[in-house]
C-alpha cells in the first residue's frame, strides 16, 4: 500500500482477499450441489460483480429494485430482489421483468392482488419465511397465509411460484460460537423444508433458499437447502470476525484515515474518518464500551492484522476518535495513516461509494 | 404532499420551514451584531446554499476540503474548514487558497510547520479550542501551545491569525434543558474570551467563533462572541427536538417510506427505509429502547406533527421496523406512506444525496 497515493479517507480493497472469499464460497456451494446466488447489496459494484461472473456465478440477489436495475444494466439476467415487494415500483418491475428473469418476494396475499393488477410480464415469486429473525415474512406454521398466497398466485399464468426464502439475520447476534451459528442456519432450513415437502407435489420446482453470511461461512454443508444467498462474505468485516464468521485475515476492506490530532494525555488520536465514511454500526466491547472499528497498521502490501490495542471509540460526522494504548500514543504523529477495519462493511461501502484497490485502481459503485 | 409522485424512500424537504429556520438565525445574528457563518455540512447542497445567499449570508463553514471546493465552485468566496487541517490535502488547499478567502483550523504547532512547507498562498488560521467537547483542540489554559503556534505562525507573512474557534458539541448530550444549553454555550465563549483579551493587542482583528445548533438556537444573545457557526438548524431533526433546540414544527425534513409488511400481532409494520437511508444515529427512549426516527402522518401539505405513537425501533440495511400502537397497526396497509422525522438530519441527508421539495422539485447535493 503506497500511502503517497492517499489524500483523504479512502476505502481500501484487497482484491486478492476478496477473490479468495468469492472462490471459497463458490466451491463450497458447488461441493454441496446448491445454487450460489450471492447477495450484491454489500459491494454494489459492477466491477466486483464481474469477479463473481468470472468465477462462474450466473444468478444474484439484491436488496432493492434500484439495485436490480443497476446490475441488470451490466448483463445480469437472473436477479432476486430479496426484500418484500414495494407496490409503488411498478415501472421498474415491468421494465426489468420484460428483459430478465426477475424473482420477487411476497409476504402477504395483498402482494399478489397488486402484482396481478400492475405487472404484465413473467415473474417468479418467493414467499419469505420468518425463520427466527422476527423482521418480515410468513411464520413457518402459518400455512393459512401460504395457502392464501398460493391460491391467488395460481390464478395468474405469468406468475410462477419459486419457493421459500429466508434471511436468518438473528445469527448476527451470536458472538464467537460457531456451533450455534451452524445450528441457527440448520434450524432455519429445517423450518422451510417441511413446507417444501408439503407443496412440492403441486410445485415440483420449488426451492428452499436460506443464506446469511455467518451461517454460510461457518457451515460446511447445506443439507435440505437448494440455494444460498450470503452477501457480506465478499468483504467480511470486524463485526463478522467477532460473530465468528471469518478470520481477521479474510477481511478484504480497510479504511485508510489520516491522523489530524494527537492527544497522548487522553490516550487518543483523532482521524479524518467519521460517520459519513463508516456509517454508525458498532459492537460492544467486553467492558461495555462501543467500538466503531478496529485499528490496524497499514503496510506496503495492504495492512497487517496484528493486535494494535487501538479502536474507534466514537464517531461524529467527519471525526473518528481512536483509543490508543498509552505507550503507543506518543509514537503516532499528525499525518500518519491508520487502517480501520469497519464493523459493518455493507454500510461502510454504501456511504463511501467507491473502493481503491491496493494497486491504486478506483472501483466505482451504484449511485 | 402528493404521494403519487413517490415510488421509493424519499427525503422530503419543506422549503418554507427551511427558509424560516434560515431567516430566524440570520436575524438573530444581525440583532446581536455577530457574523453569521452557517455550517453547510448539514445540507451539502448548492441550491440550499443559495437560499442563504439570498438571505444576505456571505461567509460559510464546511467540514472537509472536498466540501470547501464544492461550495467554492458555486461562488462562495470566504470559507472556514472547521476541521483540523489534513496535511495530505496540499493540492486542494493551494488551489482554493489562490482563489478564495480560505480559513483553516490548527490544533498543534506541527500544523504550522507543514503549512509553511506546503502552502504558498494567503490563508487565515484559527486555533481550535476545546471548550468541553473533549474531541479536538487546544485546552483554553494551554497558552504554552497557543504561544508556540503563534510564534511559528508569525514567521510567515502569508499566514494570518484569525482567532479562536470551538465546537461545543457536548451540548448534544443535553435533553430538554434550555437553560443548560445556554449556559454551555456561554461557558464555551467564556473560555475563549480571556484568550482574545490576552492576544488582541498583538492581533487586533482576532475573533471568537463558537457555534453549535443547540446553543445558537436556545440562546437569544451571544455576548463576547464575534461569529456563530451553527449548521443543523437549517433542517433540525428529532434529535434536536429532544435536546430542546427546536419545536417539532421547525423540523424541515422527513423521509417518506412505503410500508412493505404489516404485522398487527407484533404491533409492527416494516417500511422500505433502512440504514442506507437514515444512517444509524438513534436516541434512547425513557424505557431504555432505541428510536431511530419518529413517525408522522404525511398530508397533502407535507406532514403533521401530531403524536402517532409510532417510532422506528430498528434499522437494517434497507428495512425499517416501526413500533405501532395496537389499535393503529390494523389500519395501516401495505403500500401506505409513512413520514419519518430523522434523529440526525446531517447524516440522513449525507446518505440520501438529494431532497425532494413538497412541490416535487429534486434538489441535488455534493457527491
Amino acid at each position: 500500500m503506497n500511502s503517497q497515493m492517499l489524500t483523504e479517507p479512502t476505502l481500501l480493497l484487497d482484491k486478492n482477499k476478496c477473490l479468495a472469499n468469492i472462490n471459497l464460497m463458490v466451491e463450497k456451494a458447488a461441493s454441496n450441489n446448491v445454487v450460489f446466488r450471492p447477495h450484491f447489496k454489500t459491494h454494489q459494484s459492477h466491477e466486483i460483480g464481474r469477479w463473481f461472473r468470472d468465477a462462474g456465478v450466473k444468478r444474484i440477489a439484491v436488496s432493492s429494485m434500484k439495485m436490480a436495475a443497476y446490475f441488470a444494466d451490466d448483463g445480469w439476467g437472473d436477479i432476486t430482489v430479496a426484500f418484500p415487494v414495494n407496490v409503488h415500483e411498478k415501472e421498474r418491475i415491468n421494465t426489468l421483468a420484460e428483459k430478465i428473469t426477475l424473482n420477487l418476494l411476497v409476504v402477504s396475499p395483498e402482494n399478489i392482488d397488486w402484482l396481478a393488477r400492475e405487472v404484465k410480464h413473467n415473474i417468479n415469486l418467493f414467499i419469505e419465511v420468518d425463520t427466527g429473525q422476527n423482521r418480515t415474512g410468513v411464520l413457518p406454521g402459518d400455512t393459512k397465509s401460504i395457502d392464501s398466497i398460493l391460491s391467488q398466485l395460481a390464478r395468474h399464468s405469468h406468475f410462477k411460484f419459486s419457493g421459500f426464502l429466508s434471511h436468518g439475520g438473528h445469527s448476527y447476534k451470536i458472538t464467537g460460537d460457531r456451533s450455534k451459528i451452524i445450528s441457527t442456519l440448520k434450524e432455519g432450513i429445517g423450518m422451510m423444508f417441511p413446507l417444501k415437502e408439503k407443496y412440492r407435489h403441486e410445485y415440483p420446482e420449488l426451492i428452499v433458499s436460506p443464506g446469511d453470511t455467518p451461517g454460510c461461512s461457518a457451515s460446511d454443508s447445506f443439507e435440505w437447502a437448494d440455494e444460498i444467498r450470503p452477501g457480506n462474505f465478499v468483504f467480511y468485516d470486524y463485526g463478522q470476525y467477532e460473530i465468528g464468521s471469518c478470520s481477521l485475515d479474510a477481511i478484504a476492506v480497510a479504511m485508510a484515515c489520516p491522523v489530524v490530532s494527537v492527544s497522548p494525555e487522553k490516550n487518543e488520536v483523532v482521524v479524518h474518518g467519521g460517520a459519513v465514511h463508516f456509517s454508525k454500526d458498532y459492537l460492544t466491547l467486553p467492558d461495555g464500551k462501543p467500538s466503531y472499528g478496529k485499528v490496524v497498521a497499514l503496510t506496503e502490501r495492504g495492512w497487517n492484522t496484528e493486535e494494535t490495542g487501538m479502536y474507534v471509540k466514537s464517531l461524529s460526522q467527519e471525526h473518528g476518535v481512536i483509543h490508543v494504548e498509552k505507550e503507543k500514543s506518543v509514537k503516532i504523529k499528525i499525518g500518519d495513516w491508520l487502517g480501520i477495519l469497519p464493523i459493518h462493511s455493507c454500510l461502510t461501502a454504501d456511504v463511501m461509494k467507491s473502493y481503491q484497490t491496493l494497486e491504486g485502481d478506483r472501483i466505482s459503485m451504484m449511485r
